[in-house]
């Protein structure tokens, strides 16, 4: 690849073009949603292999476009594939459709009981848009999109400007394995367009849901765009949060050396550039919280970044970090290592007073990057009203012993309502993409805190339920037959079974 | 009762006492949520058993009120009792919290797999809007109030206008459950307020969802201020259709008497007044089309209504029905009875052609009682394209022959796209409470497709899913402990069990 590939601008659409390929998905929609599942299962098992083939295309390219190191690079693309076939997977299993069957009771009185079956099915064409922190597991053939498709659902795909060249070849994968597997012309739609034209786009009437993965401002832009629809759609935005953690004192006595190590670890991992990046620990007031973050201190001070994804988020960071400087009431905890390179972050760590914090709503914001902001409350009460006080979460993580845990359980309590996930003892970065997984949380970490945007239940939000009544079994889909051809669990009369009827 | 107790007008709340119940229901919702779950199903039957008790009060002063008849006033009393009695069952069941788990391996390379839990959780003071045609199963302890307080969530019912003596006997039976069952003070509270304060209260920052049943302008108001607020939350709006039917060919030559009974039935069953009536008939031009329509309207002419549910309501419906009668594209296709009583709906039938139908939209507009416009098509063509331009329903219908089915395989996947529930040669009105109902649909039908306000799954709007990564198993919920100590269906890395870990 040359130097001119890189300077190369792809060109961007006009509204007219955009509307004529959404168009061309919505036309598509009834065919995708008609394709027998094992085809849409090649075809989601397709695009992970074409990606695998041009691994070493894609890392080149993302890595000049992102910055990000090849390593890193190389597991998101194993996670992206291993994602893809996860999905291909509950498509095979089948039980996903939610199938709910109540058989009709003609003797019933006074009225005689119907035939109710319900599943979910797809919505229609989904405008995805993608993060500048993930070039492939949350851009062009990541969960969102994936899980789009996987329900059944035509993907219109927003281009990230911080990854157009990656987001190209990404692109033409999926159109490969499109063509490649027999899908419908329009499935699949790569638009690069300026920011506005994106915006535009969720206001369009054949576009029936949104998925986004970014900043608030970004996130609500969509959010209050598609708020002005006549016919209102679910907009899933994604947008990041501070992650806080709790460090607990009988933890912080026996292991605040490791409890430093894991948190410096995953506050300056990829340059801080995670929505679970933890950026606010809340601590107790102790001789063993001012040795922990003496800890913290010293070992951000060894830590290096590499340079950040785009010029605009290093422009943020800097200027936010030179912000919290500023401030009388936070004192610098510690400072990582500045680097000759441009763009570079450095790692930096404040302390707050709880009452400070309190009283400042600012910093309840997020610095993305690896920056943050240890408030030390006075008392447990102090560190509950903090908890309580906290906006809506991705995660929020507990440090903790079984000491602490018999002692702070309220705190336990107040927590289960602030965030999508809860983590113990770990840390915050790393979403596993599993069964269980819920990558969301209440506003304003997400726009809608009953979805997740990682893991299996992701495809929720793309399908609606729909009930038939009294259809006679050829009628019905598959999955609704008497005869449980897939062979799917299936709730029938209040019990689930995989049994024929 | 006396007469004096009908004149009676209820006091009205005013702001500062509304808000103040509203931060009592924000205060009972934490100890409420953590209710052992016998005592919540305690609470739930308890509610059944105080209505079953004052039974004849409530039949003869909703009677008054409502002008519904005793024994559809019976039989929706049976209902509700019916209903909480089933979300009683699914709280003792245990398996609708949706456990989810995938076990950690600690051995996995390059990193280790995290245990991760998941469930679903309640939100919080719910606000629900109650209906006016059903005084029992849609109103004070009807299927909104009854999900959200099974799902864990206190519940602000604001009183509609149409039956305030009845609500206050209802909510009396709520309040004295909850007492008798040791559940917190404001876990439900009545509101008797104005129209503007009910209004206000979807933007007080600790509602966290609204469900309401009612009107489109009404929903439409009340998800409009919703929009307003700093934090977005879920509002359940069913705001009613024209439930389409279309009655195909096959079935026309067939059973023109059965079918024309059906319709008439359902159609002037309760005045009209159901969410479900079937308000729009789609046929196709032939002579067996024209021997139903004019058996429709001669059965037609045999009906007689009773009162419509409150002067507004009628005086609606007959302005709505002179508007029909004065359109030049509409011919009258039947009429019934006139009665001498007041406010009494007069049954009506128009029909009108396929292009002039496709011409006006004011045509697919829902009009409130015993009202239907009959659509005849001039070919398949042209059914299909009505069906197209359909807007979201409750319901769509199809009056069908196995014939039939084969030969109008287009429309069958059109109508999927156009409601939450379809059914086949059946009344649309009586909405089954069981597992598998959808009572939702696709905007304007509601503002929220995903969700349904009849049956079981009607807890999920209540409802966010949380994931718990590497909790010491005594810190978890209990449904998701390894024990599973309440014997309930979970999905364990995948695989559905009710077995233990």
């Amino acid at each position: 690849m040359t130097d001119e590939r890189e300077n190369e601008s792809p060109a961007l659409l006009e509204w007219a073009e955009v509307e004529e390929y959404i168009q061309r998905a919505s036309d598509a929609f009834e065919s995708y949603r008609q394709y027998p599942v094992p085809q849409r299962m090649d075809f989601l098992r397709q695009i992970g292999r074409e990606i695998d083939t041009i691994r070493t295309d894609l890392i080149e390219v993302s890595q000049r476009e992102t910055h990000l190191p090849e390593g890193r690079l190389r597991g998101e693309i194993d996670r992206t594939i291993n994602q893809i076939n996860l999905f291909a997977g509950v498509l095979a299993e089948g039980s996903w459709v939610n199938a709910i069957i109540d058989t009709a009771d003609p003797q019933r009185t006074p009225i005689p009981k119907p035939d109710i079956r319900q599943m979910q099915l797809p919505i229609g064409p989904v405008c995805v848009y993608g993060a500048s922190n993930f070039p492939f597991a949350f851009s062009v053939a990541g969960g969102d999109t994936i899980s789009a498709l996987a329900a059944g659902c035509p993907v219109l795909y927003k281009v990230h400007e911080g990854h157009p060249q990656t987001s190209l070849l990404v692109g033409s994968c999926i159109e490969r394995a499109a063509r490649q597997t027999g899908m419908p012309i329009g499935v699949f739609t790569l638009l690069m367009v300026a920011r506005d034209v994106g915006i535009q786009v969720v206001t369009h009437p054949l576009i029936t849901a949104v998925a986004f993965t970014g900043s608030f401002a970004g996130g609500k832009a969509l959010y209050d765009a598609a708020a002005k629809r006549s016919v209102p759609i679910p907009v899933y935005a994604e947008m990041g949060s501070i992650n806080p953690v709790f460090l607990l004192p009988d933890r912080l006595k026996l292991h605040a050396e490791a409890t430093a190590t894991g948190l410096v670890a995953s506050n300056t991992l990829g340059a801080g550039q995670f929505c679970t990046n933890p950026g606010l620990m809340v601590l107790l007031q102790s001789p063993d919280t001012e040795h922990f973050l003496s800890l913290y201190g010293k070992q951000l001070a060894e830590q290096t970044c590499h340079a950040m994804l785009t010029p605009g988020i290093y422009r943020a960071y800097t200027m936010g970090v030179e912000r919290l400087k500023s401030m009388g009431t936070l004192s610098l905890l510690g400072e990582g290592k500045k680097s000759e390179l441009a763009e570079v972050a450095v790692p930096v760590a404040f302390r707050v007073s709880g009452s400070d914090f309190l009283r400042d709503k600012t910093l309840r914001e997020e610095y993305f990057g690896p920056a943050s902001i240890h408030v030390v409350a006075d008392d447990e009460a102090q560190l509950v009203e903090i908890a309580n006080v906290l906006d809506g979460q991705l995660t929020v993580g507990v440090w903790c012993t079984d000491v602490d845990i018999d002692s702070f359980r309220v705190l336990f309590r107040v927590l289960e309502h602030k965030a999508g996930r809860l983590v113990i003892n770990g840390a915050p970065t790393g979403v596993e993409v599993c069964h269980a997984m819920v990558h969301g949380g209440p506003f304003p970490a997400t726009t809608d805190a009953r979805s997740t945007s990682v893991g299996t239940q992701a495809i929720y939000r793309f399908t609606r339920p729909v009930s038939y009544q009294n259809y006679p079994d050829r009628l019905l889909p598959i999955e609704l037959r008497n005869g449980n051809q897939p062979g799917i669990w299936r709730k029938v009369d209040g019990e689930l079974t995989r049994k024929s009827i």
